[in-house]
């Protein structure tokens, strides 16, 4: 086996995991009986007691209120699909280790032997006295939705599913200063987003609450309309908020005159198509690791254009939102993760670049240290307006 | 309620406690997109495709291999009893440091809200693929004992209930210093254990396994003795295996001429009941915070005795045994650990005393550093030898 090892480790990501990515550390000395006797017997029994007595207490003197549980049952992991959760376990870790290094989250990356609905949902309940939060991550669509919101309602503490929502407030933000760039409102856009899994639904979702002028969603069978038949339940109601036009067909269709472009289903998008929409298009292809259309070719045509890699410029990155948006819940102890808290991560994201706006720059760099303080005061402060804060 | 905490941080046990005592940390750099491109995507990807094309590797390229969860449900809390899952945080946090420090065993405390035997079972097995063991911790019994056996049977990682087995290793470890002191063999000793809960089982288990000459359970209505009605199936099973004379009574009916006391049941024993028993008695009391029989007291009639308290001589604590217990396991990828395995880590931990062994002298302090590396080295070793390692 360590020879075969070796071998897996002249690739450079390999040696890097090897033996895993994160540690748990203590943040207190341990060095002799007097460390012990406070960190553990006999002292470490009053404040068991006290907690005992005032529930409210384990925020203040354990870390559950500073750790989120990053849970997977390893369904739809990354564009790899169905890979089971220990093949999940190295996103999970990245994904801890992107809590932690972007927004001072602890976390644990926890990967179920389970995919039903039921079985996750009671299973992530009964761990939750034990976290802050909990981000769900790459679990298959449509269950996603229904987990989600399950655990919402049972809940409280933030539940977020980021292959959702993380995805849904980058993509707010860079459609923000685009269209401020192209000079139009959003109101005046006619958006066509390709996919319907998590990501696709939740993108809708947040462009419809923006004020979006219309939008369409297409998935594997094409754009979907009221009254089309086989739909889930969250097409369904998708069917009802979108496509005020009703068209019908395929996405290159709907991209006909249209302004915005948001590919988030792993298929391709011919360059006709792209040199299709109307002038200053926007066009967001965000499959990884191969966009819907080469980002090169898109610009022949588009006033913008961005993908989800870190090759090209404007990298609609989920790692813009996620660790700010637990750091502000976990600050002010948020007992949900609302709506406009989201929107309001949006709006942060998109300030810091500012004026600084341009075609090659609509969405600042992972790497910029003022996203996470920025993204976390926005949702902190929206806690707050909308009484969802418990400090 | 910060001017609320700030008194309840006047206890120094509380201000030490104040926003927990764990974080989780990054082991490998992410500096800039290059490292993010390998410890998460694209390069992650390829980490995840080998594990879904060859499952062991989950085991060296990502921490499930290195870490434990320790989970409790918060019935049996240190002597606080069923304190539920937020209050028995801190115990939980504590214990993931001690794994640490003294064992550099990456550690998870999982809280979990029910309490029934199958809820319990059937959450840890779903949460089985993102860990390397499970250390079951403060869980009252006998239901205690159900779920440990029925998660030994089910998983292919180290499941260990340390309030059963940690005691029953380091009990075991100053019994045969106690027994080498004076001059006898385990098998010519008559002990009695008062408690038959978790510890007062394992305790009795090991022991008679290491070939105690005979040995008498009491639980709070008195000795356990084949054919006793209402007994649950564990004493049951214990009646059969134990008390070879027959006994009947109270604990100190039982003491009268017996050689070991081995207190593990919050009750008290009468200074008569210590002075009746055989000339060289060896007496652990080993209740916390009082002990069965106030050490000083014992010593006016006893050759060697120990509690569970730091400020005695002779502190029988599990941390003695549980950081190298799963240390070995881990470092060997055992699929579980055996009874062997819990006398070998005994035998090491009573070794490491050697021939300095002296009536305050049996057993190593929690802060000798020889401990933990002979207790990692003897399970690894056992777990080989008994077939159960897999590296």
């Amino acid at each position: 086996m360590t020879a075969s090892l070796d071998a897996l480790d002249l690739d450079p990501a390999f040696a890097l995991h090897r033996g895993g990515k994160l540690e748990v550390r203590s943040t207190i000395p341990v060095r002799n009986a007097d460390d012990l006797s406070l960190a553990y017997t006999p002292g470490v029994a009053r404040v068991c007691s006290a907690i005992a007595d005032n529930p409210e207490l384990v925020n203040d003197y354990t870390w559950a209120s500073n750790v989120v549980a990053v849970v997977s049952d390893g369904t739809a992991v990354l564009g790899l699909g169905d890979i089971g959760p220990a093949a999940a376990m190295p996103v999970m870790e990245g994904k801890a280790l992107l809590f932690k290094e972007f927004g001072g989250v602890d976390s644990v990356p926890i990967c179920l032997a389970c995919t039903d609905v039921e079985e996750i949902v009671e299973t992530v309940a009964r761990l939750a006295p034990s976290f802050g939060g909990i981000n769900l991550e790459d679990i298959s669509a449509p269950r996603c939705f229904e987990i989600e919101e399950r655990l919402r309602e049972l809940l409280s503490i933030p539940v977020f599913h980021d292959d959702q929502h993380g995805t849904a407030i980058v993509v707010l933000a860079a459609l923000r200063n685009a269209a401020r760039l192209t000079g139009r409102p959003l109101s005046e856009l006619r958006a066509v987003v390709a996919g319907a899994g998590a990501s696709g639904v939740a993108v809708t979702r947040i462009l419809v609450n923006a004020g979006i002028g219309d939008i369409a969603v297409a998935d594997s069978k094409g754009l979907i309309f009221e009254g089309r038949e086989g739909m889930n339940p969250v097409k369904d109601a998708l069917a009802r908020d979108t496509n005020r036009l009703g068209l019908k067909g395929s996405t290159e269709q709907a991209l006909a005159g249209a302004d915005v472009f948001v590919g988030l289903s792993g298929a391709t998008v011919s360059e006709t198509a792209i040199a299709g929409m109307a002038a200053g298009s926007i066009v967001f292809a965000l499959s990884n690791p191969t966009p819907e259309v080469h980002p090169e070719v898109a610009a022949r045509y588009a006033a913008v254009v961005a993908t989800g890699r870190s090759d090209f410029p404007n990298q609609i990155n989920n790692v813009l939102a996620f660790p700010g948006v637990f750091r502000g819940a976990l600050d002010v102890r948020a007992s949900t993760i609302t709506e406009n808290m989201k929107v309001a991560a949006a709006t942060a994201l998109a300030d810091v670049v500012g004026d600084e706006v341009a075609a090659d720059y609509i969405i600042p760099s992972p790497f910029d240290v003022r996203v996470a303080p920025a993204v976390t005061a926005a949702v902190a402060g929206q806690a707050r307006i909308d009484g969802v804060a418990r400090k």
